[in-house]
């Protein structure tokens, strides 16, 4: 258990950038809204997962829509509480605790800010360890929570309830048709589930991960080392490549940022070429045109010299970076995890060739969530 | 009171045609399903608006959707039902009767399919008096009744509700915006109200309406008689031309089927031209660039010989035409009402000036809805 503090929310921000491999949303004003409820007097308690009753009510609360909107167009930052109590007026249950949903980018600070203004503790885990484009590519739903009955609200507090879809690739595409009408972006609380069914299928210790990469990155900078190697100590992977930005092909399809840049080597890469492929997030990197990563390992852009995120939404012709290959958390590693968030699913026809470690040498693994799979 | 019977049914086709003005989608197939409800033995009874309870329960069914997808993707016939039966476990509440929503096209004849389904009777009422493209061109919205809570479902059994928007016309987005991932068309059921708001706001006698104008055509047809003249009879208004199809432009604009068409005079009208603009829906004809009737009043095409209606759908080069101008129901004249379906609504820069006469002599005109208001 930990007290979510000032510090945190900047090691947070800079963590769920790395973890949101290009998508999910820049974390940067998630961290001033919820700095705003730590002004504010609130007190946000983050639990293990292993402290989760198996009778407890837990509701995963996050945001929905394309990562550039929500620059533009500022949350209100209540939206995912209101569709909270539309469920749970839906449901007749209360929910006891609340669990993010997609650790990488926004999704990562959303539920501390619900968190704040519902007293609700927020439980250490999440369900992608990561962040993915569609809401189908979660942990909860490859592993059987089911998904419905689900809820999205908008800055108006206009809410849609979804009781029974058939598929969740069915909820994502209702949800997502909603949230454009809402004007881009939503609140949504989903699934409902209990503790028991938390802890056999979410990724454990992600929140706590985040913040110490964070913590990593931002400590190599004071000390004016190298914040690569230490935000690689902590994360787990390898540096892929390093080189110079030298063509950004970016467009809006669908409500997703998708298209792919090509980056030439510098240092020790020099002489070679890396092109990725991005939908939101970062899907496939090829060097000299091999497959190096993909999808669901993490591949992810940070600047060069300050381990700094780079978002998909700021690529630019010039910019030096670094990419670095991640390994998925196991729990994404399976063949049913495979199916829903492998190559396949993003429409690549490759196979998936696992990057070498563990993620984040699975932090914080709690035994319940391992062993029963 | 009465019971639907086999010519019931045809002859709710051919008015429910002619009271969609161009949309509404073909009744056609809502009449086969009908008879097959009709022949497994359903007994389908319709209950004149007076002799609703005030403290009743009452929810209005129908299908959303263009109508061209209609005729495409076969209904099961029974979404409406699978909303309602949402709605109700939402609100805790249980309908005492169905009304329909849109008297104009295929929503004239599923209520009676959701009737037969359930055994709930319907009410001979609707909230248009005619077809409209959106779903807040009501008398329900624009008097005052809550268009939410509301639910929709489609042919899988899948399910959104709606528990409160800001308005009806997001309402209208929101539900559009599912209904298109669904496939294109869904069922619903909204508003859910008493009998006394009911009363207050329907059209009262719409469904015998369409189908005392079918029965008046089909029988001048028997006898060899002119039935534009016998419809008219029945429904009020006019010819305001009759001539030949010279020029069609349509195209699908966000789910709509818009456009224009062109008709060169014939007969007496020799020498004269008449445009019209649709959106799904005939809205404004303009005869020598004049403009000689428009939305809220009814612009109907229908064959010049048989009067069988002429659906936005079907219209071609060649077609010899008789377009009829009814006057719309006094409900739809009011100006809280034009503001929803007068010409302004539908981004026409013209004054709204009423044709001559009455809506079918506001047939079965129940007293209390009109004291109310």
């Amino acid at each position: 258990m930990w007290i979510v503090d000032y510090e945190d929310t900047e090691d947070i921000a800079v963590g769920a950038g790395i973890l949101g491999t290009g998508g999910g949303g820049n974390p940067y004003l998630g961290k001033l809204m919820v700095r705003r409820c730590l002004d504010e007097g609130a007190r946000i308690q983050v639990l293990d997962l292993g402290d989760v009753y198996d009778d407890a009510t837990v509701v995963s609360v996050g945001g929905m829509g394309a990562p550039t909107v929500s620059v533009e167009k500022i949350q209100r930052g209540e939206e995912p509480l209101v569709a909270l109590r539309a469920l749970e007026q839906f449901t007749g249950r209360t929910a006891d605790h609340l669990v993010p949903w997609e650790i990488g980018g926004t999704n990562s600070t959303r539920p501390l800010v619900q968190a704040a203004h519902s007293g609700l503790p927020v439980i250490d885990a999440d369900a992608m360890g990561r962040a993915f484009p569609e809401l189908q590519m979660c942990t909860f739903s490859i592993y059987g929570v089911p998904s419905t009955p689900a809820a999205i609200s908008d800055v108006r507090g206009d809410v849609a309830l979804f009781p029974k879809t058939s598929s969740p690739k069915l909820l994502e595409q209702y949800a997502r048709a909603v949230t454009i009408e809402m004007g881009g972006s939503s609140g949504f609380a989903f699934p409902i589930m209990t503790g028991a069914e938390l802890k056999r299928t979410a990724i454990p210790g992600t929140l706590s991960f985040a913040r110490d990469i964070g913590k990593a990155v931002r400590k190599a900078r004071k000390e004016l080392s190298d914040p690569v190697p230490a935000l690689l100590d902590v994360s787990g992977g390898e540096v892929l490549f390093q080189g110079k930005i030298t063509s950004v092909h970016r467009q809006m399809t669908k409500g997703f940022a998708t298209g792919e840049i090509e980056v030439v080597g510098l240092d020790k890469f020099i002489g070679g070429t890396l092109k990725i492929d991005f939908q939101n997030e970062n899907l496939v990197a090829r060097r000299d045109g091999e497959v190096i990563a993909s999808v669901p390992d993490l591949i992810s852009i940070v600047d060069g010299d300050t381990a700094e995120p780079v978002t998909t939404e700021v690529l630019r012709y010039g910019l030096r970076i670094a990419v670095l290959g991640i390994p998925a958390p196991s729990l994404l590693r399976t063949p049913a995890a495979l199916e829903v968030v492998g190559p396949r699913a993003f429409n690549l026809d490759i196979e998936y060739r696992p990057l070498a470690g563990t993620y984040g040498a699975e932090v914080n693994r709690v035994a319940t969530s391992q062993e029963l799979l």
